[in-house]
């Protein structure tokens, strides 16, 4: 059986996250379990996708990603689930499906062909999802779930892409994680080494290796730990002294 | 063995909860182990029943639960273990142990009976519940918990229940989950179709399918994920529109 | 297979956490896990250490620990895998290592001999902790994760430790839970049953045996669930309450 990694915006407060568990649970019995996380912002795609494209390369090959972000539950956006390698990841198509890069295969997840009751309107988490990936999990053939669909011309992750000109990459900060390091959307392995950022101060931010190269309370640019440069600031918070927010644009360049 | 679901009040910032998955995979090696939730706010049985409720169709129909909201921890409160159907609730008798509906079996869980050491004063969910939950999932004869007692007479829930009178029905707000949603205590079932709801504003809130139905800013009316009738706003909260808060009052009506 | 329980200071925003639930399954498959708490405050290694202390003893005699609280990650601080009784704790020497009493052995883990790449420069939870969790859980021999080091003169746990002088303890408030109970470093089995204790109001508080046993809004000293002594509020809180904070002195006395 595979694994089941969840993903939602639900948050810990109410009872939807434990749902999602036991239905799992009751699906598909002994289903080893992975919580992602669920505190991504209340329908916020774009958080849901930087998440989980953190976490994709560490999970087990064969997992089921069970992904939730739904502001458009009970409307026409479609339940899909996409294959990327060996992974299936359940998700609706609104962006998250495509969070991770090119799928494989793709269905249209469709309750009557599931032989499930009628989904209420406002929890196809609970009535449609995790079933899904509770099926999959099991090894049932993806066919039971829905027809096939072309994984082409799914709903574009909200992320955006960086660009370039010359020696300079403009880069847009895509996250602020708990300890307040602003990451952006900007590959560390696609600059040189020595490179540096211009974020709205005076003077750029340096690049180091590690967090204890930085001076008490310096910004400093550095590699994070999936591989995209990020602003931190040792033992402080990075949001906090620079004021960036998501979105919020960062120019690096080579030649200091 | 039986699955363990867990619900309580301890929240997530101290060791509580590891606390209590520690002691079920020490008495119960290998039990599958579900989180309902652990924020509800501290000693708030209502707002667990409620959780409770929302949760159980959805668990295994063999599922042990451990709910722990024990605001009279080391008092006189009895500590239960209530079956219905097939599923036990482990439970404190405060009204917890009676949110899920009529217990075929009831029995008073008896530190000494299970030979365990004396319990400490704030810690029953460690030291009495969790046990007790444990050999119910290993599947221990109920009678070695203690004795049997009566299923009646149980500490009523606490969540209020509607009335109706004529083609009103007085109903009030039992719970705002984390996207604002304000959910009733009228189940959709119990009222016509065309239904609309007084909430204090000049005019009410009309009844729709589903969230993207409404207007822009739009109050509207619709069936929950859990059958009950509650205010929610499209892609925005229910509950910062109209400053309702568990407890408000509300009016459904049939003939507008 | 031996159980593996976390502790880190990760925060649930983030996808850290799932992360390192992602490789423990993908390197230990069908391990089983135990989340004892992500919600230390970042960087606080006394809050970790404090934690850990109050649920080792619940933890299955043969459980690993995994405890990421880290703001030397990066730095020349030693990850180390140490045994105390049968059980693994896998964390950081900087007071995490050393918090739950003396080591019987003690491993410097190292990446080059456990085959691993190159750890990120910020991430050694998933780079290098987790994979020497799962190793440990799944029966592998401790030198294939590095050398064997002294168990002695590991980075001291930062908890103060109490003194005595007479009939009085100096004492001071160590944690602060999520009921608002001010936790102190004193054991009740330390001192006689009829002490009091001065926390800076004019008069002390009593000693009761439990909750229930307070006035309404009273402070009162009592011993908590994991034997330290502690001020409550019956149904309140403590903290509010009195306004102390971690690191404030309580002086207990045998005389009132």
């Amino acid at each position: 059986m595979r694994p089941v990694a969840l993903l939602t915006d639900f948050g810990l407060a109410d009872h939807y996250v434990g749902v999602l568990h036991a239905v799992l649970e009751r699906e598909a019995p002994a289903v080893r379990r992975i919580d992602l996380g669920h505190q991504v912002p209340p329908a916020d795609v774009w958080a849901g996708c930087f998440l989980l494209r953190c976490a994709w390369s560490s999970l087990p090959d064969d997992a089921v990603v069970l992904a939730v972000v739904d502001p458009g539950v009970g409307g026409d956006r479609r339940p899909l689930a996409v294959r990327v390698g060996d992974r299936w990841l359940v998700a609706p198509d609104n962006g998250l499906a495509a969070a991770v890069g090119v799928a494989a295969e793709a269905v249209a997840i469709d309750w009557r062909r599931m032989g499930l009751p009628e989904p209420s309107a406002t929890f196809h988490g609970r009535d449609l999802f995790a079933p899904a990936a509770a099926r999959l999990a099991r090894g049932d053939d993806p066919a039971t779930l829905g027809d096939h669909v072309s994984p082409d011309g799914l709903e574009p992750c909200p992320i955006p892409e960086t660009t370039a000109d010359g020696n300079t990459w403009h880069a847009a900060m895509v996250h602020c994680d708990r300890f307040g390091n602003l990451i952006t959307n900007l590959e560390a392995a696609a600059v040189p080494e020595d490179v540096v950022a211009w974020y709205g101060a005076p003077r750029p931010a340096r690049r180091v290796a590690r967090y204890g190269d930085a001076a008490p309370g310096e910004v400093v640019l550095l590699e994070g730990s999936s591989g995209l440069l990020e602003l931190a600031v040792n033992r402080g918070s990075a949001a906090a002294v620079t004021g960036l927010r998501r979105g919020d644009a960062v120019d690096v360049t080579a030649d200091g």
